[in-house]
């Protein structure tokens, strides 16, 4: 077992890691934040242009933390810089 | 046992744990954001327009996360660029 | 011992725990929801139309991340890729 | 000790460990459900009909992923392909 | 040390575990149902009738994951196929 | 040290810990059950005698899954077919 | 090292685990059932009669479980037959 | 290093973990019952005879939980009848 | 496995697991901010113009530390000052 | 190194551990017991003798299971059997 | 492999987890503070000079402890003395 | 490396472990305790002598068993017995 | 790889965890402290001049336990005495 | 490696962990009363002496517990007594 083989496992495990468990605290954020969203909207309807505005906005921070994760996974799935010189290596050898 | 035999093992762990995990965040919150719905409706019914629909972007936006992990997942098992890599070594050597 | 009783190892242990792990998440969203929703019941029978219907709709989503799970376990037992490729590999020895 | 060994231990430990673990989670949303269909029927027993209806819906669907881990260490006890597979191996061996 | 040796450890241990974590949520399912029970009679004897009935019908759901566990223990001590394999085999050594 | 050696210490280990642990949660349902019928005879004396009777069936029902934990001990200690089938073994070889 | 101190020390262990861990559940079950004892004798003195004998037998009933584990200790210090055996082979040999 | 001074550790280790942990969950309790009864004492000072004596009796039956701990402990380091066999051996030897 | 392969796994692992974590806290912190100013909004909506500004400052300094993270994740896969070092010192070997 | 120099670095390790974890639990519930106390003589001050007689009764339970800790520590340090045994060995020698 | 990659090794992951886990501190503690802030202005907007310099004065504390994290971090992948000692020393070697 | 080496080791670590771990408990214990006083000194002033007295009284008492700690560490670092016999042997070596 | 590599690199690990970690306690306790400061302003704004000046002697002393985690970190990579006097021995070799 | 190294690398590590482990207890326990200080402030301004004095009283004593942690890191960094007998025992080798 030569390096690359190394690095391809270790990419594949820190690229299911890192969405796998990144995502638990958007996700729980989220929930958070849609599940106060609908609270609110019960008990003030006529706010709900405000709201619902305020919602998103908040939606997509939190979303971007999770991107956060997904960009490093597909880094490392499909731009890997480890693994380019690695293969780069083999090939030349 | 050669390198392909750890990247396939590797890839099933990880595969199976990304989904297995990553998707108890995004039930855990769904399941929150459900139950504010209910309990929203039942205390301001004539707003169950605005309500239902509000609920219905969250759990898309919640959703999309278990989606990322199951992404993973499958690209992993069936679009593994690694495992792809050292196939064609081994059917090339 | 050969490259496949490792893999049909791994893919045994990983099917099962992303099962036995993967599905107590959306059990107890379920629960909390199915919760709240008889709660809400109680509180507001009139409503008990709107309730019912949100609830399913909920239920059917959470249910979805049980289901990624248990479709991951099942396709590596039935359908596992890397098992096919090493018992191919092992017939055509 | 050779491979079936290896594959009948691991289906052993993961047909446990899927059962024990994985029932724990309905378990607890069971007693949950449970427990706010109590309380509900105090508050508005007049609705004890469509309370009872939700309940039971609730609990099939929260037993369902119990049953996923009870089948799939049904599956792994009985039914298992890789088992089949290094008996067969290993009969015409 | 042969193969039944090890089979039968793993059995012993996994039948073990399956059962003492397994009835671990059970038990505190139950404990909650029937808090909760008691709540609901003290706060409503009037529908004492409806409550036992329910309660008892929650009992049975939950139970039966307590029982599933239980299953599991006793077919890996005294109905095991994998025991028996190895036991036929060393017996025809 | 010989395979009787090994089953005899697992089965000690196991024995233990399904007592030990397994009967943690028992316990503390059995505590919040007895709790909560105190609250209830506390708030509501005149119905101490259907509190009292649904207690005791709860208790029951929770200390079953107590004795099941406690069962599978014994069985481990006293009728263990795995260690009657070495020490049978042993006997004869 | 023969197989006689193995057992004698896997029995210490796991005599002194399950005392150790398995009254930590019967004890906190007990401090809340005689908490709440009091918090129900301070609401209502006049069901004095009925809370006390209701506190006794519940206390009995979680004692129970602690019981178990302290007999299983016992019977791995002073009435061990995996000991047993193994001294009486000592003996013989 | 011969056996008797592995079985010194594990009585040492195993003494001081049952004494150590094993108290935990007790004090715990007393905590709660002591805390409770000044709280009930505050808000019904005329039970106070009641609430004292229902209080000693319930720390007596927790406090007997730690004192089964305490006694393995002490059974462990003093009387211990693995030690005492294996001195016995290496005496005679 | 020369030392650059070690650094390169070290790398991946520690840039996954620095962005998969680390954005945990700051994803659960901005849903529980946004969450208060959803139900700020619903109780004071006069004040909507001071709390969506203190709410988007907040946001910012969250936000901040998970960008922290993920400036160290690029810094390992992109600028890692250990890598460069090692691959010149194995491009002039 | 010999027997006594395991046998002292297990009694270092064990005198501490039992000290260090099994004044946490003592410390803690004193702690709860003295804020009640505190909130009890706010509400009122009347029944301070009463309540604080009880809570100096609950301390010095409470405090018991704290001294057989340290009394276990003690006696591993200063009044070790099996050290005492080791030494007398060494000596003898 | 030298002892420059291994220190080389050791700054990347600590400067990894240092920032990854350190982080999470700060930005729950600061999503507490902002929260409050929203709840204080909407209840007192009167007061909400006062509530926002005492807001950004409290962050600003906070963000001191991520900043020491970060610093830390930095120091380690590029201004780490022990690595500039033995490249140093590799150098002159 | 010789026994007096490990004794060394293992009586720094014990030490340390002791005092770091061990007063976290009083810590939080006196926390409660303080926290407690102040409520209680804002509800009723007037009793503010009993309630700083039993405060006293009480953290002096918590401290104790931050103490039993501490002393621990300090007879581990400058008056271990075994650490003296260890000396006193190499140096009559 | 000789002493002075081991040494740095646990100056390394342990410079990064004592702050990484250290400063998740005094953060949150931070931010606790500015929460409820905010709310007392809100609830009560004319103690402003009192409230604020406790706030900031109470941030004060929690700062305080920080800094001796990032004190223990600088003087571990900057003033370590251990570090000074292999690199001398080094050096003296 | 000889003895003193292992003795440097047992010592910076105990005294990172005391310190930053030992000082999370303490700071969560100033914020707690520091934050119940600021809620009594703002519902009592008038006992606002007595208040501050308890506080400061409370803090003190808490902070010990910190202190002793720190007291164990300075001790095992520049007075380790086992440092110096190792480091005395090397220079008179």
């Amino acid at each position: 077992m030569d390096s690359s083989a190394y690095i391809a496992m270790t990419s594949i495990v820190i690229a299911g890691i890192t969405t796998g468990f990144g995502t638990m605290g958007p996700a729980l954020a989220e929930g958070r934040a849609v599940a106060t969203a609908l609270t609110s909207l019960a008990q003030q309807p006529d706010a709900s242009a405000t709201i619902t505005r305020t919602l998103f906005v908040g939606l997509a921070m939190i979303e971007s933390t999770a991107i956060y994760c997904f960009v490093v996974s597909m880094i490392l799935i499909f731009a890997n810089p480890f693994w380019n010189y690695f293969v780069a290596q083999a090939a030349g050898k």
